[in-house]
């Protein structure tokens, strides 16, 4: 069975820094760096996202939209950039944002999850709208892979908080609590999405005993700085995530590898 | 370009009945079925499924996760399924329940909505947690494409509650606000997912300009009277989807027709 994931981030971290490099190819990205945007690009796009991240960072998130929108091949160029990644000793958080009902749940779980899923991923994001008490089974095949579920309780996006406001500080006393029964006195297999922006009321994160996953980092506007404000009170549980910033840098290998080990660097001084 | 969805679900409510046939080939069913639990028994189960539904309904809806479980074959089945479904003259309302932030929605839209999508559906399930307000791509494409975007409002199970409650009522109000600028005095395109339950408070479901689809008549204990009941406000809007409950009759071909069409007779008759 493979460590916890909380013991395997601390080590990613310890040995590259927290950072997450979002792969998000998005069309206009893939013009950009003289790519079609078809499957065909999606594979280019993995060998060069590959071949900067490798010895550079500890984690890699794909967002599944920007596959998904090439239909099966799309599927596949994505299995293969999460087969190859973790290959590479690299950790994969994969960001589906996926909740259903119990049994619908149960299917999504062990599409992503464990041994066996099509796409086995180190870490999938979910949306708690049908209820946290509805996720038994991705978090029942998340704790026994030593995988993590990552909630997304307070999204990067002002037009989330419509939503979010109204139910974010009891979902996370649930984490806290789902936590505290699987991995009582450590941090636990359920972790949550927090947008890096400090937001009135704070949430008590440290109180979760789990993971956070921080995207937006540069192009959304949030700061190094700003992750290190918001996450404060427990620096070393957060997973700064970078997507458009970053790939900013590409095509060329050397200039990606830079800007991921130059942020990676920043974020490790800070938090 | 096509008929607004509403229009096209109008003739097929008058011609078979508002009947939504669930195509969910979790493990179990298709071993229920002598089938194997693969793409390949995806595929089977697509061939029995479109046989007896063809002529017996006028709506289809495949559940994303019972396909995604088998990676990018299970995907590629479920493409076929959707293509030939529609080219049978059957509406598909794909359950994807995506939803993420804008420029995330906009590449969620162009995956399952309008010309050139890779799986086209006439109708996608998506889930408000990260806003209403965030998914300006699906609400243009399905308004433009003839389409339908069915947003879970509330939810069959009861683990749903603990968010929903909460926020149920200021959602359905902004659909409403969107039907009335998109569709004036008409059915619009944003629609949403309302289990067929009657739940306190009750919601103003006529008062939205729109379609509702509800999930889980049978396997999940409602029955087409308690779908009646709770659109006694708007009958005519109503898409009752029941799964489980129809595909025990299978695989025979003449038994699972036999099941949807007496169902389908039952729903014409209440609504």
């Amino acid at each position: 069975m493979a460590d916890p994931f909380a013991a395997r981030f601390a080590a990613a971290r310890a040995r590259y820094g927290p950072l997450v490099l979002g792969a998000d190819p998005h069309g206009p990205l893939l013009r950009a760096w003289g790519l079609t945007d078809d499957a065909g690009g999606l594979e280019r796009f993995t060998d060069i996202v590959l071949a900067a991240a490798t010895g550079t960072v500890g984690l890699i998130k794909p967002q599944s939209a920007f596959y998904e929108r090439h239909g099966w091949p799309g599927i596949r160029a994505l299995t293969r950039l999460v087969e190859d990644t973790r290959e590479a000793g690299i950790l994969v958080v994969l960001d589906v944002k996926r909740g259903d009902v119990g049994s619908t749940n149960d299917a999504y779980a062990r599409a992503y999850l464990g041994d066996g899923a099509p796409i086995e991923a180190d870490a999938v994001t979910v949306h708690p709208y049908l209820g946290l008490a509805a996720m038994g089974s991705f978090v029942d095949r998340a704790d026994q892979a030593g995988a993590c579920l990552l909630v997304v309780i307070r999204s990067t996006n002002p037009e989330g908080r419509a939503v979010q406001a109204a139910v974010e500080r009891q979902l996370l006393d649930e984490i806290g609590k789902l936590n505290a029964t699987l991995a009582p006195g450590g941090i636990g297999p359920v972790g949550a999405v927090i947008g890096p922006a400090p937001i009135d009321p704070p949430l008590d994160l440290a109180a979760a005993s789990a993971l956070f996953l921080a995207p937006g980092v540069g192009a959304q506007g949030a700061t190094p700085d700003d992750v290190a404000r918001t996450f404060a009170a427990c620096p070393e549980r957060v997973m700064p995530s970078a997507s458009r910033s970053l790939l900013a840098a590409g095509p060329d290998v050397n200039a990606l590898r830079d800007a991921a080990a130059t942020l990676n660097q920043r974020l490790r001084a800070l938090l």
